[in-house]
């Protein structure tokens, strides 16, 4: 009789021990005694990434505790899930093992990330110790599992190599319990990693990823389990939860020949790279998206409609999020407001289903100019004029965000967030910025995906087409040419690329040294945007740390 | 002869490799042949600290560069500087040691602070040997000096104790290359230590700090000389760039008996620990907003003046840092301000000699609410209706900067920013907030410092006795007690006091839970806060990372 495994792809809350050990609870509840190991993913108790909470002794004792309940719940079945452990006052990311109302062993993480959105080194001390965990089965026999955790898989770039060590012990299986967060083409890497590590040390290989929104990041679950021969058997659900089961075959466990894992229950398919990149965008920011809100006790959002490309994707996106009973439009027309835009900011709404008020803000913004006399009277129009525009709406947006308990979100896309070309206070307010990772280039491409997807122009191919313009001048439009720019600064911001390198590329070596100094001026505001969803390997936010005060590269 | 050593505590600026490579000319034109022994604050040449900026290798490039040049006009001094060098892709925090026109060592830091503010193991790679350096003089006698960079003094925490590997292998004295950020109190901590480590391993200890603000840190100077037994024989400035001689005697160097090592040059008292909280909190608050100013080439401010005690310690601190020609406040009172809020702004503004415009805002109110109609009709009057005030008064505020090329800074203290008792894109409307780690009642404390230091109420008594109040809302008044509330949210920020410990002091458990959610739902509001010049131990910004989303605490 195969041992029968769970892999238990949850969506837990940082900070929420109660609701994240109801979440476990929910699992052995549905599991019952279909399998006698059940695997969540790291931290799934405290939810990650739990930041400086980890530095509270209460929410540390309350994690405990909540670990040791639900060590008394498990019964004979094997538990192992993921939670932060305090020793001689150091902190461990540890995969706790649960068994007849013990923890009987804990395994440390030993690699550390500490780059772009991690920051494992203020936290966790690195495991002392690297050795496989035994199981004693109610069949009597012995299961040696090689237990790490996320980053231990990643070694490539450390001198410790957690599988290799744990496979000269002599394992019959790998464990990885991991809070990976999803961005563009990380998935084929992380199979790429798990495949050559099942092949070459020929023993399966399971790996129970986290899935759900926290802050910037997404977790896209999509946990994996590979046999001994190094072959994808089965995969979880992208986006979502899921519960995957895997009979391994203890008969043929030490066996010289390596055993065959088979999948029995529920098989999947394990191909779901074929997401295109569009498809992915899509499902993280939705899921971004929701959580945010759920995990937040909020249900309706806000959205400012100009009629223009970027509000349109997001509006598209949040109805997926919350559905359109739950979001609100407005519009908010000035002098330099074409009536295309709102035409087009109508059709919009009435595509999506959405609530649109249209709120005229041409007597607000000359009652602004005529309060600001002392100081604007002899002036030429400039910026000053343009932010007021945009600034007058971040108000309204927020007064009615406020007034309903909704939350207003932004709809910046990564690469005028960039260049700065945007107003602080003004279209930048909101909570959240769903498209704040995605290249203006991405945007057309969202656009044309859900088009596709609803089987309908939901955004109007007028708006695909136009110039765009933050229309807040007589007769302005975007000064950049996205075609260039909005490449150009994915090469800046996602390879850190060199001027050489780019003009190398064909890029303008003038252009290049304006876009970078747009750059640098703008981290004033990038350091009070909302935070954006990630989505690439580099995002504006807590992954990129620029210094506001800094020349270089003016 | 003694050896002349010249310590130069500069302020640099971060990514002005140039700017900062003059810096350190100057310096060696100013010593001239007076010094042989130069020695420069920890990251003198990039910045403290660079951040991202040292993932790219045009910066890296650049900053070779520049300290090869440098190098070359060093003549037959010794200089040593701070830098960051990469070797095998790997990069190091570095003292360099220059002469004759070459780079003739490299000492690297091997505890790298990775808490707090700081995230040094993000970019540095440890030192892979601890050795001391030695220093052919002009005389033909040897100097070994115990090189070693900041954190590598304060080795209470960590396993490896840099002072005590350098002396076991015979040194003449340490010299340590410092970036330290000021926090109160911070500076008799760094004397015991070195005090400590110059008595016990009986050597002379020159400690090098830099000086200056950068983005929410300043660094306060005050670079220190121990002489062998343990005394203090010089300090550097305070808040101030500084150049400071000490002769170091030769001929007894290697002396069995301790070489006694005595200033001859500019004789400096070492007693700056006199400086009280609140002198310290002005001195470091008006430099770091001078630099932030200076650094980013701004030099006017714009500030909202309502009449209140922080909008009036705020100024008089901008008007300290930038000269009152420099400072234009504004009072815009609406429909619940009194009367009284603004004779006392218009008392502060004269106080100080800066312009002050009253500019009333109760028609723009009305026009917002009766835009906002759709939404407001039918509801109660709450929070949406102050913020609005708080929004208008926000965009006001930045339409004059922008108008006037200058900087709007935010008013709010530490207290209200941490309960969330203040109005994004409103009050929190801003560039950098200078008072954001200054508790409520040591905003009082400053005050009276203020006004004491100026030897007449600038800060009129009257302010300074009223209760607080928003005036949003008919007959508001801030909902808290903050003689109890100011200094609780300290507990809970600088100490994480748990629950038991505040009961013990006598707080009141549901005024504890209740401030305790307050935090905790306020986090979302400090994301998008101005960066704090942060004067504590534990400040809101880059040294204290909470999730958005948290459950915790609710």
């Amino acid at each position: 009789m195969p041992l029968m495994i769970a892999l238990a792809q949850i969506n837990p809350t940082v900070g929420d021990i109660q609701g994240n050990l109801e979440l476990h609870r929910r699992i052995l509840a549905q599991v019952g005694n279909r399998a006698e190991l059940i695997i969540f993913p790291e931290c799934a108790l405290p939810g990650y990434p739990a930041q400086d909470l980890l530095f509270e002794n209460a929410f540390l004792g309350d994690l405990q505790e909540a670990l040791e309940i639900l060590a008394g719940e498990v019964g004979d079945r094997w538990v192992i899930t993921g939670t932060v452990r305090q020793e001689d006052g150091r902190l461990y990311n540890t995969a706790a093992v649960l068994h007849n109302g013990r923890i009987v062993a804990w395994r440390d993480k030993t690699l550390l990330p500490t780059y772009d959105v991690f920051d494992e080194d203020r936290y966790f001390t690195s495991a002392d110790k690297i050795e496989p965990v035994t199981l004693t089965l109610s069949t009597g026999e012995s299961l040696k599992a090689g237990l790490h955790i996320c980053e231990d898989l990643w070694d490539l770039a450390y001198d410790t190599k957690v599988c290799d060590i744990l496979a000269e012990q002599g394992v019959d299986l790998f464990i990885n319990i991991s809070a990976s967060p999803f961005r563009i083409d990380r998935d084929p890497r992380r199979r790429e990693l798990i495949v050559e590590k099942a092949r070459r040390l020929k023993k399966p290989y399971l790996y129970c990823n986290l899935v759900g929104g926290q802050d910037e990041l997404v977790f896209d679950g999509h946990s994996l389990v590979c046999d001994e021969s190094g072959e994808l058997i089965c995969a979880g659900a992208v986006f979502e939860e899921d519960l995957i089961y895997v009979p391994f075959p203890l008969d043929t466990m030490s066996a010289t020949a390596p055993a065959r894992l088979a999948v029995v229950a529920t098989p999947r398919p394990a191909t779901t790279t074929t997401l295109t990149r569009v498809e992915e965008l899509n499902g993280a920011i939705v899921l971004g998206i929701r959580d945010y809100f759920r995990k937040t006790d909020h249900r309706e959002a806000v959205v400012g409609l100009s009629g223009g490309l970027d509000s349109s994707v997001t509006a598209a996106l949040v109805v997926q999020a919350l559905g359109c009973e739950q979001v609100i439009a407005l519009a908010m027309p000035a002098v330099y407001s074409s009536s295309q835009s709102e035409t087009d900011a109508s059709m919009v709404a009435q595509n999506l289903g959405i609530r649109l008020e249209v709120l005229p803000i041409e007597s607000l913004r000359r009652e602004m100019q005529d309060t600001l006399e002392p100081f604007f009277q002899g002036t030429e129009p400039g910026v000053a004029e343009e932010n007021l525009q945009a600034r007058i709406r971040g108000t309204l947006l927020m007064a009615v965000a406020n007034k309903r308990g909704a939350l207003l979100l932004t709809t910046g896309n990564k690469t005028e967030v960039a260049l700065g070309y945007a107003t602080l206070y003004g279209d930048m307010a909101g909570t959240l910025a769903p498209i704040g990772d995605v290249s203006k280039s991405d945007v057309y491409g969202l656009a044309r995906y859900i088009n596709e997807r609803e089987g309908q122009e939901v955004i109007p191919q007028a708006i695909l087409e136009k110039i765009p313009s933050a229309e807040l001048a007589p007769g302005q439009v975007d000064p950049f040419d996205y075609e260039v720019v909005s490449p150009l600064v994915d090469e800046l911001v996602l390879n850190r690329a060199t001027d050489e390198e780019l003009i190398a590329k064909g890029y303008d070596p003038l252009l290049i040294a304006e876009i970078r100094a747009l750059m640098v001026r703008a981290e004033y505001k990038r350091r009070q945007a909302a935070p954006c969803i990630r989505v690439t390997g580099k995002a504006f936010g807590v992954g990129r740390r620029y210094p506001i005060v800094n020349r270089y590269g003016h």
